[in-house]
């Protein structure tokens, strides 16, 4: 039995996680695949660092090609992050008959199509599992487990960053900025967060999820993005006191092969299955047009649950070596992609307006809605205890995104609002 | 490009689901197979009976030879059901190098490593996600995307029925044979419930998730099963009261390679991610060493998920064809089984007792949970309204079964205890 050999592309949290993985579950590993695997080479920044796991020395290298050159590994795994430079290391370790894993979202996202053309090409496989929603085998599920149905929506909570402040701000009332300093000295959330609360990192991986859902290449610029940190602590009592959570969604939704595709915070009914997905953890909910509503539900991110799912890659990839059909399984798009206009896109919306207190006020505007044909479904005027405003809450029935700019273009317009507190999308 | 030929065995709810998929969803299969899939020969019990879906009389026969020993047919699905001729039936159809589609958990629960070593043995895929939970892909994952984990827990809600009648009966507080009634007129529930109700479906389903996730050869009589027809609306309330849900639970661990599988009714924790799962879903919740708590939730049953199972497999047997790799993935146990005994499972309990009303009962249970070393967690005594015991409710510490079972004895023989009333798994 010739062993299998890796080289390990990063030993940051999620390398080390693999190096732990490979070695501790090796005889587990092996009764699957029939051959040892041996993690051969790990690319590092310092050689001279001290790490928390025990590597020989000699398997250490700063310089990448040493591992890309070496004719002796078969798989790379790729856990080093970064774009341009990483890109070109995988495209030469595929030149050169290498497989890929990879837990690269951004790479993927940005890359997707030209590195899985040049896999093909090289009958090798790329598998990127690893790459959304860390420990949930969720990129499987979409291409094998629903390979029969046609799947009409995916909303994930896929950045776990967010749904911890967002779960904090609504458990203890607390505000947005407090929250985020507290994530931030937990080490849940990065010095600069803007990746993360600014939805970046969430719309990386719904185009990911949308292109495999959706079987057409979804870009990243086709994303319409929206982050969180513009969440007041009102909003999160409003929803919760109507019975909805505020989530950071990614949205992706296919209807007669038109797709759209967004990141936003999101009301969502308490009684939706991911409502209730709290704290740190991922959850991608997927409805098929057969199969109906399902969930799937983990750890998004972590040393440990991400790499088991790049464990698990490193294994099929074996698996297929054994088999000799590396590269002849790509999950490449076949679809055109058509992207739904703004008239096509339709949800319920929450609207929070501040409006003089005065008669005919609530009149004027709930005209400025049936003018655009936009109807309510339910209609809140109370007034502000803090100052002589009145609060006007309205959630719509299903209206399409134009109408609903119109609707708010005219509200902005009118002298008796004077301010639109908050617009959300309603879920559930 | 030749088309997969597939012979149905079954004509049912199922069957006609899968009918509608394969036909439906055709040109979407053809694009990730490369090949059309067409339903050549069907299995009824009736060739005369009105259906629901067009599907040409030629296609139907009564015998099922017919089509096992067609040499046009490369996959066989069975959805007809039972045990003993349908096993005959895949047999025969394995030897003449046939593959087999099923999702009859019955017949993979008795003889699953009969059928899969005889499949190996013909170079022939058996694929059977649709046998346990519908529509969720959870034996690909448990097989697939946690290869590389160690699982050591998995808890399954996998009979929509019982979960039905426990949800009802929580969230109106009412009466089992009450909710049972409805739930036979509903269909949801057999005209003879035993199967479901006294939990031997969930034990059976559980036996392929163990038997997967463990890679061990767990049997059905390792199962230990109770149902929920002895549940009272008291204990529910109590439950709720205390913060738990009451939920049939299929829980099967493992620890240093000691395994143990039971169906039980169990108290399990509101904010445990398994509670919320209600009505007449499924889902399993897996504990991996590495990735940690992960929930998968969707329909259980039903025409259209459990066909979207079947479908996905039939994809998986195809697109095997297309690289002649059929056989050569069997899913085979490689680890020995070893049972826990029961001063190997531990759990937390929940008890419930009518004691005398009098001084020192209470000192003299407690003693005797401390006799047999069962530490408790809580314990509630308060009087009974409606007669004139008193009420002791006790929910205990992680202890073992056995000792458990010492300790129940032991109070039985009390004579201030009136009644055992009611003893439940806590979990969460």
């Amino acid at each position: 039995m010739k062993p299998i050999k890796v080289g390990l592309l990063g030993l940051g949290t999620v390398g080390t996680g693999v190096v732990r993985i490979v070695e501790g579950h090796q005889s587990d590993l092996q009764s699957q695949v029939g051959s040892p695997i041996v993690i051969e080479r790990v690319l590092v920044q310092n050689k001279n660092k001290a790490r928390s796991i025990g590597i020989s020395p000699d398997k250490l290298t700063e310089d990448a090609w040493d591992i890309i050159h070496d004719p002796e590994i078969d798989v790379i795994v790729e856990v080093m992050g970064g774009i341009e430079t990483t890109k070109g290391y995988i495209l030469e370790a595929l030149s050169r008959g290498k497989h890929v894993v990879t837990a690269n979202k951004d790479l993927m996202a940005l890359h997707g199509p030209e590195i899985l053309a040049a896999a093909h090409e090289n009958g090798c496989d790329v598998l990127y599992e690893a790459s959304v929603a860390g420990g949930i085998p969720i990129i499987r599920t979409l291409v094998e487990g629903f390979s029969s149905d046609r799947i009409t929506k995916i909303m994930g909570i896929v950045n776990g960053t967010t749904n911890y402040i967002l779960t904090k701000m609504s458990k203890e009332g607390a505000a947005y900025g407090d929250v985020l300093k507290e994530a931030q000295e937990l080490g849940y959330a990065e010095a600069d967060p803007t990746s993360d609360v600014e939805g970046l990192d969430a719309a990386r991986k719904m185009t990911i999820l949308a292109t495999l859902g959706f079987r057409a290449n979804v870009a990243l610029e086709d994303v319409d993005v929206k982050g969180i940190s513009a969440i007041s602590r009102e909003d999160i009592l409003y929803a919760k006191r109507l019975g909805y959570e505020v989530k950071l969604l990614g949205i992706a939704e296919r209807q007669d092969d038109f797709i759209s595709v967004s990141v936003q915070p999101t009301m969502v009914k308490a009684s939706h299955p991911i409502a209730s997905v709290n704290g740190v953890y991922n959850a991608v909910y997927v409805y098929g047009e057969a199969v109906g509503e399902t969930m799937f539900y983990g750890a998004g991110a972590g040393e440990m649950p991400t790499a088991t799912s790049i464990v698990a890659d490193l294994v099929a990839v074996v698996k297929n070596l054994k088999l000799g059909v590396n590269g002849k399984q790509a999950k490449l798009a076949y679809k055109e992609k058509k992207l739904k206009t703004d008239e096509q896109i339709a949800s319920k919306y929450f609207m929070l307006l501040h409006v003089q207190d005065r008669a005919g006020v609530l009149a004027r505007i709930t005209q400025a809605f049936a003018e655009h044909e936009v109807s309510l479904e339910s209609v809140l005027q109370q007034p502000n205890p803090s100052n002589p405003e009145a609060e006007i809450i309205i959630i719509t029935h299903d209206a399409n995104k134009a109408a609903a700019s119109r609707v708010l273009k005219s509200l902005a317009s009118m002298e008796v609002v004077k301010a639109i507190k908050s617009v959300y999308r309603v879920e559930g």
